[in-house]
């Protein structure tokens, strides 16, 4: 039993994977649903993020809904149904990540086609969830100010998949002393051409911009 | 090639990492020196915290070293290195965590002996450290306040591994509307005995309380 053994059986997974991924892609592309994949560590804000998003979203008529993988705990999904939008949770029973095949098996009886947008929270991890893809359109990868600069330079497999990279927590950037340029310029040597948004889900701080680009990028009506 | 199958060979290397850790823990029990295994999620701040219990056990005469696992870089051994003691860093190539085998082939040469404490910062993953036992005599596993009280809750198989919680960046507690008291029941439910320290590395605060903790705990002479 050898660590060679398990990278063999780990890339007949992610080739298992890629295959129902790119099946995926193609069933939410023919029902017209943009999918968004959210990533990042554990206590980034990921969950308040997406709740002030669907929050907006449904205020302004945009038919939005959200799948949650958690290890255990279904209080995401919880959170989230606040915002009016429907919201179901994966407990993903141990696993660090959300794979193609759970998100299949929980959109069965799913009408996709009644969907702008689904939304897919995936469990927090920085290193896990890099490689699954989740046949979603667009991957955000998010870093809290609070969480330092270097994270991106750390964790390069998952900061250089991001579509998007949306910055969390810009109310504490202050307190944190967080390093806007040091942080910026970590992500640009990774993705020197994806869109960098600074937010802040509790006071409200960019999240226009945010829409916006979701609105445009997705081709959907901008009703925002 | 099925989830079955990876679960299996996964059992096997954890009783491998068993059965190294445990030579380990042997070794370290000999050679007198108390080991400590730092987990969180990534950001949380487990360097600065480790910087400054060195930097404080180096000028009260303790003889501390460090090791820190991290997937690229070796930005944190060069962050620890400036508080005087010796700091290794070990690359895991894209692991989420380490293992009793990456750290019996790092303590090669080391003279233990020399040695009153060996604090080992684990790779920032709530979930892939959990089942890495690394030889350790004492497991502390923290949390920011800044990412969110429901923590534990959400990862129940790393925070009941612990022997000791450290909350960090306790000096950010107000700007982010830490939740002190859901933030202790989600770790007492938990582990009702394990102690918890508030700590603010940058600020210097708690960290007298998790010194004298740890000399007590690894019955050192109290220096400080």
């Amino acid at each position: 039993m050898s660590q060679t053994r398990i990278v063999e059986v780990r890339a007949g997974i992610l080739k298992k994977n890629d295959e129902l991924a790119r099946a995926l892609r193609a069933r939410f592309e023919q029902a017209g649903v943009f999918v968004v994949n959210l990533v990042s560590s554990p206590g980034t804000g990921k969950t308040q993020f997406l709740e002030r998003t669907l929050t907006d979203l449904v205020a302004a008529g945009v038919r939005a809904a959200a799948l949650v993988g958690d290890l255990e705990t279904d209080n995401d999904a919880k959170r989230l149904a606040r915002s009016g939008a429907p919201a179901r949770q994966i407990n993903t029973h141990g696993r660090c990540h959300l794979e193609a095949e759970m998100i299949g098996d929980f959109l069965g009886e799913w009408d996709l086609a009644s969907l702008d947008f689904l939304f897919i929270e995936n469990v927090g991890n920085l290193v896990c969830t890099a490689g699954y893809d989740l046949g979603e359109q667009m991957r955000v990868v998010m870093l809290a100010t609070t969480e330092g600069e270097d994270k991106p330079s750390k964790y390069p497999p998952l900061f250089s998949s991001g579509d998007a990279f949306v910055i969390t927590k810009i109310d504490l950037a202050e307190a944190a002393e967080f390093d806007r340029v040091a942080a910026h310029r970590s992500l640009r040597d990774l993705r020197p051409e994806v869109p960098i948004f600074e937010t802040s889900a509790k006071k409200n701080l960019g999240m226009d911009e945010w829409l916006h680009f979701l609105m445009e990028k997705s081709a959907k009506v901008p009703a925002l």
